[in-house]
C-alpha cells in the first residue's frame, strides 16, 4: 500500500496557488509535488539553481536526474519518451512508493489520463490546494496597501489630467487635440511604472463606451459625461494587486447623473457595512441591489442588452486580480483576512457607466477600507 | 447517434490558441464550442455585448439563457447547480445532440471528469486546437516586425544608457550614484510603453548574476563585465511578441570574453544558416553545441552547477512569448511561416554569461531575418 502525494504542474506566473506554495515564479510549467509533508520541485537544468536560491519548498531536484535514471533503466527508451512528464510523474511515484497524486481540478485532463493509462492514479480534489492564500498576514495586507497607494496615485494623475482639459462642444480637449482614452491610459501607466506596477488593461471609458463594463475605452473623451477610471496594477516586487475605480465628469453632470453616482456611493456604502466576518456574499449582493431598486434604477434586459447594476458588488484581491470570495449571486461566506473589493455600478445607454471601487480588509467585526481616496467629487 | 463537438473552456488573455480561434480577449474562463463546424461562445452578461462586437466566431450565445432553461427544466434545481458549468455543457450537449466533447489536453480534469460522471464523454486531442497559428500570415509577421522594432528601440536606449556610464572601480556610476539594472529597466519599460509594448520582465544582469540565464539581474551594473540584456515584450495592439538579447561591456571585456562573445556570435550564424523549411530543430541544436565544443567552450555541470550552453536554442515566437517549434535537444520540424527565436549563449562562473538572440521567419529556402540590430559589438 503506497502513499498519495500532492501535485501541482503548471507555470506559476498565472497559477498563484502555485507561486503561494512554491516561493518560485516561472513562465514554464513545472513540477511541485507534497510527498509526506515535505514539499519539492522538479527543476530543468535551467531552472534549478534560481530555484534553490528563490523557491520556499523543502527540496529542488534536477528534473533531468529523474529523466537519466528512466533513461539507465531502459536503455532502449526513446529520449523523448523519458522526458515526457507522465514518464517522470510515474518514475517519481515509483521511486516513492506513491500511488496515486491528488490534484487540483485545474490540472491538465491530457496528463491525468496519460498517468491514469499507465496504472499511476490521479484524483482531483475540489477547491484550491493553498486556501491560506486568501487570508491575508499582514504582511500580505502591507503589500495590498502599498499596491494601492500606487494606483491612487495613478488615479490621481489621471483625474489630474481630466480636469485640466478644456471642453469644447462634446470632447476634452488638450491644448489644440482632443484629450483621448489612450492620453489618460498613458499618464496612468507611467505612473504606475515609476513605482514598479503594471496594469496593462486599465479602464478609461467615457460615454456610451463606458455602458459596457468590460469596454476599456478608446478615442477622444467627452465632456460633460461621466469617465470611468478602473486601475488595478500589479506591484511586481511583491506580485500583490490593488484595485480602484472612480468616475468623474468634466464639466457639467445631469441631474440623473448625479442621482446615479449618488446611488452608486450610497450602494457601496450599504455593502461596506454589512462587511464582517461570517457575512454573506449574497446578503452583501442583494443590499446592493436593493439600494438600486428602491431609488429607482432598474436591472434587467432591454433593446436586447443589459442594463443596470448586472455585474458582482465584488470579489477577492491578492496575488490574483480576480480571487474568491466572490460578492455576487453566488454563495460565499467572508472570513476575517479577505481582501475584497466592493465595487457597485449602474450603466444605462443614454446616461453612461457609474462605477465606484475600493479594496476592504474584513475584520471580525466589520471592515477596513484599505483605501484613501475621494469617492464623491463627480464633476472636476 | 450523436455529434462531436469540440470544446475549449478557459480565460484568453493566457490561451492564446482561445484568442486566436474566438478573436475574443478576457481574463476570466469562457466556453468556447465548435459545432458541426459553426463557431460559439457562451458568455456572461457582463461580456456577452463585447462578445458580439469584438468577437470573431459564428455565434456569442448568452450563457444564463442556457443556466435559464436548466432552472426551467427542473425548477427544484438549486439554483448554484443550475449555473455550473459541467450543467451548463450537459445542457448544451443536449441541446445540440452532442454526445461527447473533443478538447485540448490542458482542459481542467475537474470538469472532464465531472462531465463523464454526467454521462457526457470528454476526449483530449494531442497537440493544439489551432495549428494554424504557428504558421504565420504576412499580417502577423508584421505585427511580430512591429514588436521587435519597438524591442529594438528598448534595447537601443538600453545599451545608450550603459555606453554613458562611468567607471569607478568595479562598478559603473549615472553621475554619484552608481547605475543599477533597475534604472536600465526603467528606461526600457518607459521606452516600451510610449510605443504601446509591455514586457514586464526584461533581464539586465551583469557579472556573476548573468551565470543564471533566468536571472532577471537586479543593484550595481559591473564595469569590465559582460551584461545580458533580454527585451520581449508584447505589443498590446495586437498582442504579437518581440524578443531579443544582446550583451554588452561598458569598459574592457577580457580576452576570454571576447572569445565567448565571438563563440555564441558564430553558433547563432551556423543554426541560422540550417534554418529552412523541413530543417530538425535538433540538428540546428546540435550544430550550436559543435560550434561551442570545437572552441573549447565546455557544457557540463561543474561544482553543482550547470555550466556552458545548457538552455535551447530558440523558440516560436507569436502570440505566445514561448510557443512551438522548440529548436533544442526533442524532436521538432521548423516549416516555412514558423517565426523563431535563435538565441544561443554561454554562461561560466567567474567570467559571467553572453547570450545573443534575433528572431527570424522560415522561408521556403533558408530565413528573414526580422531584426536589423547590431550583434558584433561587445564594448561600449
Amino acid at each position: 500500500m503506497g502513499t498519495t502525494a500532492r501535485l501541482i504542474y503548471d507555470e506559476s506566473e498565472s497559477n498563484s496557488d502555485l507561486y503561494y506554495l512554491s516561493g518560485f515564479l516561472a513562465g514554464d510549467p513545472f513540477l511541485y509535488l507534497e510527498i509526506e509533508g515535505e514539499t519539492r520541485l522538479y527543476l530543468s537544468d535551467l531552472e534549478v539553481d534560481r530555484g534553490r536560491s528563490t523557491s520556499s519548498v523543502d527540496q529542488v531536484e534536477r528534473l533531468q536526474a529523474v529523466v537519466e535514471a528512466i533513461k539507465d533503466a531502459d536503455p532502449d527508451l526513446a529520449p523523448a519518451n523519458a522526458g515526457k512528464t507522465s514518464s517522470v510523474l510515474r518514475r517519481i511515484a515509483h521511486d516513492h512508493g506513491i500511488d496515486g497524486f491528488e490534484v487540483p481540478g485545474s490540472f491538465p485532463v491530457g496528463l491525468a489520463d496519460t498517468l491514469r493509462g499507465l496504472g499511476v492514479g490521479v484524483r482531483w480534489l475540489q477547491g484550491s490546494f493553498a486556501p491560506a492564500r486568501l487570508l491575508k498576514t499582514p504582511e500580505e495586507v502591507e503589500h495590498i496597501r502599498t499596491a494601492i497607494q500606487h494606483t491612487q496615485a495613478a488615479m490621481q494623475a489621471a483625474i489630474d489630467q481630466i480636469a485640466r482639459a478644456t471642453i469644447r462642444g462634446d470632447t476634452l480637449y488638450d491644448g489644440a487635440e482632443p484629450l483621448t482614452a489612450e492620453a489618460v491610459k498613458r499618464t496612468i501607466h507611467s505612473t504606475l511604472l515609476e513605482r514598479e506596477c503594471f496594469g496593462p488593461l486599465p479602464i478609461v471609458a467615457g460615454g456610451e463606451q463606458a455602458v459596457d463594463p468590460h469596454d476599456r475605452g478608446s478615442g477622444p473623451l467627452p465632456a460633460n459625461r461621466p469617465i470611468i477610471l478602473d486601475i488595478f496594477p500589479r506591484h511586481m516586487p511583491s506580485r500583490y494587486h490593488g484595485d480602484m475605480t472612480r468616475t468623474v465628469v468634466r464639466g457639467k453632470a445631469t441631474d440623473e447623473v448625479k442621482r446615479m453616482h449618488k446611488a452608486v456611493f450610497d450602494a457601496k456604502a450599504a455593502a461596506e457595512a454589512l462587511v464582517r466576518d461570517e457575512a454573506q456574499g449574497q446578503a452583501i449582493h442583494k443590499a446592493v441591489q436593493a439600494v438600486f431598486d428602491d431609488a429607482g434604477f432598474e436591472t434587467g434586459e432591454k433593446d436586447g442588452r443589459m442594463v443596470g447594476f448586472f455585474h458582482g458588488t465584488g470579489h477577492g484581491l491578492g496575488l490574483d486580480i480576480h480571487e474568491a470570495p466572490r460578492i455576487a449571486k453566488g454563495e460565499a461566506t467572508l472570513r476575517a483576512g479577505h481582501v475584497v473589493t466592493i465595487e457597485p455600478g449602474l450603466y444605462y445607454p443614454g446616461l453612461g457607466g457609474v462605477r465606484i471601487e475600493d479594496d476592504v480588509l474584513v475584520t471580525a467585526t466589520g471592515c477596513d477600507n484599505l483605501c484613501d481616496f475621494d469617492q464623491e467629487r463627480l464633476e472636476v
